[in-house]
């Protein structure tokens, strides 16, 4: 039978680094290319005692049909948690609970862009954001990255010459790949445009909770008054990512639309976590539980940049430096060629994800690759760094 | 600032009835408008039992991000049940993994349909479906049914004229909301006309494990020989809706484009409830549960059929004889305003849903609605019979 498959999705393959994010099920490859927290972050024992108690108080609640916008309780607990800790005030806007933030990101594109309609997304981006635009039949126009942040100069042509710009998609936080943040300075000058433009931001906050050195820069959110931010995060780097428990909080007209293609996806997301993530809240300390994280992976992150500092240096290997979050962003010099790069690495048994991965159009030419730090064994951080040197070094 | 929202999601509006379905947390409502299995249902204490298997032995499976296609060992497991108990072979499709059915069916409409190409559905069809297809941008015909299913003749004249229809979807076990049941000859003649036309046929099943009399029907799946059905299918039933865990198995080419799609949409559904269906599966008789499952709805189903014979024969109230599923079907007699009716009823405490929800355009004129029997206690299934027929009676 010739399947006519749908315009939007006919010409998305299968991303050319599957190879490698197939690698990480092999346990002697050092996985630098995971997006994973660290398993020793996760709070089983915790975890455990709740889900006795939901099985024994409320086990009807856990298991029967939920409303699409999620579970009350919760979404009460996550807006005083987000008033509190990033000072976002919810009251003109609706939260949401949403199946991971990767929900979030891809009912808010299909919320807002028609075919053709244009994404603009910083210069390189999550890889998820990426195909759930494609996917959604949007077009994305990538805007160069400085180290502050978004080219504002060139975001504002873009928002001139893209009369379909329907959402600026950011990561200002811990960027997933760079590791960088975005200055206030250019998260004020982003929401000004977004509103000269009449264009929606996507702030997408999956890290923000991960900062362990450096000053709290507001999130964009915090100071949107004309309900012009569509902010998004999750629980799956504080609690753990296979519970799909993520949120949004978005303005009214927005959320209203969301709600609907949310009920038509998948209904609502899982109670039993739902529960779980109100439960945790409201018995234990979630703060305590993060500082955790925190101290764990402010360890792993400043063992790997002194692994790099020792081994990088020397053979011309440039790499950011994160204040928080998972990842940070290596550049080769220019005669080392990535795909070689890559792949002998690889054969050396370390991944690590080549830098086109995170382009709207992947067989663009990069001459860096993302590291993951957050969930390698600090021994598999050592080695790992090492055995790229090596590579590079070989090219000297 | 005006949100320039997607055409596909902009003249979708909340449901007409959504004031019915609040009136379900209303315990002094009774609920035959809900589609909720019977808490009664839950196998809460072996899922307790298996959580904590789960916890002690695999917390990191269960916790960290797993594959979009879905656990392996439960794919397995339910492609050997489709096997033994449905005859599906599914040599050379794909099983995937979905977070609910409803995820199942709203991913093969985006994977298959540009804005405008049609779906054609029975008439009428399940609201979700129906809702999915829209917010997909797909146009919906629907096909009036006779009471072996689609008629044969309108389904063949609706694809000649609409050369853009992209699938054909159906629920031939136990219709929502029909409670009827697909002929085997109807079910041979679709696939006939589905190969013809080239359209792939989206069967929905989520209420066949649930026969409680008459003989088995084979799914179409079951004699598709040109990899042309998309089988659709859910745990939500037969363990619980709010694990959100079901499945497709689907041909392979359009399961590589759904599993891309579903990549972008949530990444994978949460792995502790596909674990978890995995462990019942594997550690308890799935057959033996099921079978209480039947027993209970077929005692309630009989016990409504009952109450209907005495109360609604002598009111003109028809109703449809259902050998399995959730719903019954129940047609007013013509001088009886549908509308007024189910205000009347929800007035004294009986909720139903009106037929018009469960077509393209809900303002159209129905004499029908549909009554859920798995949900309400026997005493509310007797009272609320009485009520409705009370209602219909001030109309003699």
């Amino acid at each position: 039978m010739d399947y006519r498959i749908s315009d939007k999705m006919i010409n998305i393959k299968p991303s050319a680094i599957r190879e490698i994010f197939k690698s990480l099920t092999d346990p002697t490859v050092i996985a630098f290319a995971a997006g994973n927290p660290s398993p020793d972050a996760f709070p089983v024992e915790k975890m455990s005692e709740l889900s006795e108690i939901i099985y024994e108080k409320m086990p009807v609640l856990a298991l029967q049909y939920g409303i699409t916008e999620g579970y009350a309780p919760l979404i009460e607990k996550i807006k005083t948690r987000l008033k509190n800790r990033f000072n976002i005030d919810s009251k003109s806007d609706s939260a949401l609970i949403m199946s991971g933030g990767q929900q979030g990101i891809d009912l808010t594109c299909k919320v807002m862009c028609n075919p053709g309609d244009v994404v603009i997304c910083e210069r390189p981006s999550f890889i998820g954001a990426l195909n759930s635009f494609k996917a959604n039949g949007a077009n994305i126009v990538q805007i160069d990255m400085e180290s502050d942040g978004i080219c504002i100069e060139k975001l504002e042509k873009a928002l001139i010459e893209h009369k379909n710009a329907k959402i600026i998609y950011l990561i200002p936080t811990f960027h997933n790949p760079l590791g960088t943040t975005m200055s206030l300075e250019k998260r004020k000058a982003v929401l000004v445009l977004a509103k000269k433009y009449g264009v929606i931001i996507l702030e997408d906050n999956p890290y923000g909770e991960l900062r362990f050195r450096g000053e709290e820069i507001p999130t964009i959110k915090s100071f949107d008054k004309d309900d012009i931010v569509v902010y998004c995060s999750t629980f799956s780097k504080i609690i753990a990512p296979a519970i799909r428990v993520g949120f949004i909080v978005a303005p009214q007209e927005i959320a209203n639309k969301i709600v609907v293609a949310k009920q038509v996806n998948d209904v609502h997301t899982n109670m039993y976590f739902q529960i779980m993530c109100d439960l945790f809240i409201e018995k234990f300390n979630i703060g305590e539980h993060i500082e955790k994280i925190r101290v764990l992976y402010k360890n792993k992150c400043l063992l790997m940049l002194d692994e790099m500092r020792k081994k990088f240096d020397k053979v011309n290997i440039k790499y950011t430096s994160p204040d928080g979050g998972l990842f940070l962003w290596c550049t080769l010099p220019d005669n080392i060629d990535l795909t070689r790069f890559v792949k002998l690495s690889l054969d050396k048994k370390v991944a690590v994800v080549p830098g086109g991965t995170f382009l709207a159009d992947e067989r663009e030419i990069s001459h860096s690759f993302r590291v993951n730090y957050s969930f390698p064994t600090d021994e598999q951080i050592i080695t790992g760094v090492n055995i790229l040197a090596q590579v590079a070094e070989e090219y000297m």
